[in-house]
């Protein structure tokens, strides 16, 4: 009978690896550098190496492994086929079936936002929550839609891109994806840092806040002192926000909000701003839905991971 | 070996109701009115002997029947809850047992709106896609999401509330639901006529519409002639539903939406105002989406129905 599995998260320059035991309990974790190089073509066979090493130190059998979970950077549909993942050079192909070729264990695949959410799901902020939406506003703004415990993979493998939602008709700057308006440019950490460097553009009022020299840090810093300014860019961060997840709320009926990511440091002032402008807008169903905040931070890849062999 | 499935659609004044075979041919289709006195104790008892009759009269037996899937003006959960069905007068209690109770067949209920969904899936316009979300334009905007072939129920019965996305901060009128700035609040029936009075108020164009005397399909009409009013309107219609739709598309990555409702009888010039604002704003993966018209009309809610048991 199983009693382990793996769960493996792949980023542009690390792998992250854990071992757990079935109930999640994580035995032991450690990272590899991800080798880019040859369109990538390394990274499986890196990371079977690195499993069947691990199981031979700790005398772990086959049969003793339930399988490999395995988070990656692109979209990913339900069959583990990868069509892109430009972080990694790697084109199109099955990453299920090249993975479980070489450990001989049954390997599962997903997107890295989705199984984030997994994860947090299963051993994060979200415990006890089925149905739950990750908003991780980081570099950029991610999202995992969970649904009955499983993740909303979506036809193409392109569920749950909150970033970009379309939220302002007005914006001249593009985003990373080429269209204007996105989510992302308001909510990520970059996307704060926007807003504060147009505030104060034309701000008269007294700040702590320099143009072209704060952080995401600073802003929600300056927030929590009253900082006119960064307040005014909390408003809108709040705006963007909310008004983006009433709008995801009112189509998918979750149960919870899940919030990670850096910019999620600032605590839960950043759920006061997001709450003033979600509940006023959101389907009357929505306004019971709980926003909570991640909690197991760059780990919750491995764990999602794990649980998609589980 | 079951051969036949029941499908009924509870609606505020009549139930219609179908007897189909497992593979979706209908064979029989009737109505009977709702009886909505005494809180609605008398639907149930009504379709279920409804139901009993018509086997009898067939010499249908119980081995021979599937089920009976139905379908309900109000949210339902997985279990077959309703919490309120303010139409029909009911209170909270469980379809599923209580129909089952009187008839002794397996029971599976859903939201009208996701069933009919879930209808077009099978026999009607979405034929062929297994992701899908449904929108229909009426007296007000429906939706319904499907997902794998399965509707997404949401946590508490409610998803697929697409006519409650936010679209516009600046509604002084009040949507039914209580928010302002809904979808369906311009893209419904009622919605383009707002829209059409709003725009003859301060018109000086030409134009064969009269203000407080015009319906969304003197709108439809007028649009196809290129009047320059009714235009305006359908761009405003478009803007809204075409970014609504391109949220909801980031988030779901769906393969197809499927347009339906009175509203989409204006047939594929809908879908030409809708694409203009979806396109610019949707994530890329989004941008392969097809559009396509409902064909079921009003026996979607059947057919849906009839497929939750199949």
């Amino acid at each position: 009978m199983a009693e382990y599995v793996f769960g493996v998260d792949v980023g542009g320059t690390t792998i992250k690896m854990g071992l757990f035991d079935i109930s999640g309990e994580v035995l032991e974790k450690w990272e590899i550098p991800t080798r880019t190089e040859d369109k990538g073509a390394n990274i499986l066979p890196d990371i079977g190496e690195c499993v069947l090493k691990k199981m031979q130190q700790k005398g772990i059998t086959k049969e003793q492994v339930s399988g490999i979970g395995i988070g990656v950077p692109g979209p990913v549909d339900g069959k583990g086929i990868v069509h892109k993942c430009a972080n990694l050079g790697w084109g199109e192909f099955n990453v299920n079936e090249k993975l479980s070729e070489i450990t001989g264990l049954m390997v599962k695949a997903g997107n890295d936002a989705n199984v984030a959410a997994l994860g947090e799901m299963w051993k994060g902020g979200g415990r006890g929550y089925s149905s739950l939406v990750m908003v991780t506003l980081g570099t950029g703004v991610g999202g995992g839609v969970i649904i009955d415990g499983q993740i909303m993979t979506g036809s193409v493998g392109a569920g749950g891109e909150i970033g970009h939602i379309h939220v302002q008709d007005d914006e001249p700057e593009s985003c990373g994806c080429g269209n204007h308006g996105c989510l992302e440019q308001y909510a990520s950490a970059t996307g704060v840092v926007r807003l504060a460097n147009r505030e104060l553009e034309s701000n008269t009022d007294e700040t702590v806040l320099v143009k072209d020299s704060c952080s995401a840090k600073d802003v929600w810093d300056a927030v929590k002192t009253g900082d006119k300014v960064a307040v005014r860019v909390a408003e809108k961060f709040g705006k963007y926000l909310g008004e983006g997840l009433a709008c995801i709320a009112s189509v998918m009926d979750p149960e919870a909000f899940v919030i990670g990511g850096g910019v999620s440091k600032a605590g839960d002032v950043l759920i006061d701003y997001i709450e003033k402008y979600y509940m006023p807008v959101v389907f009357h169903s929505g306004r019971n839905v709980k926003f909570v905040m991640a909690t197991l931070g760059n780990d919750a890849g491995i764990y999602g991971a794990a649980k998609l062999v589980v």
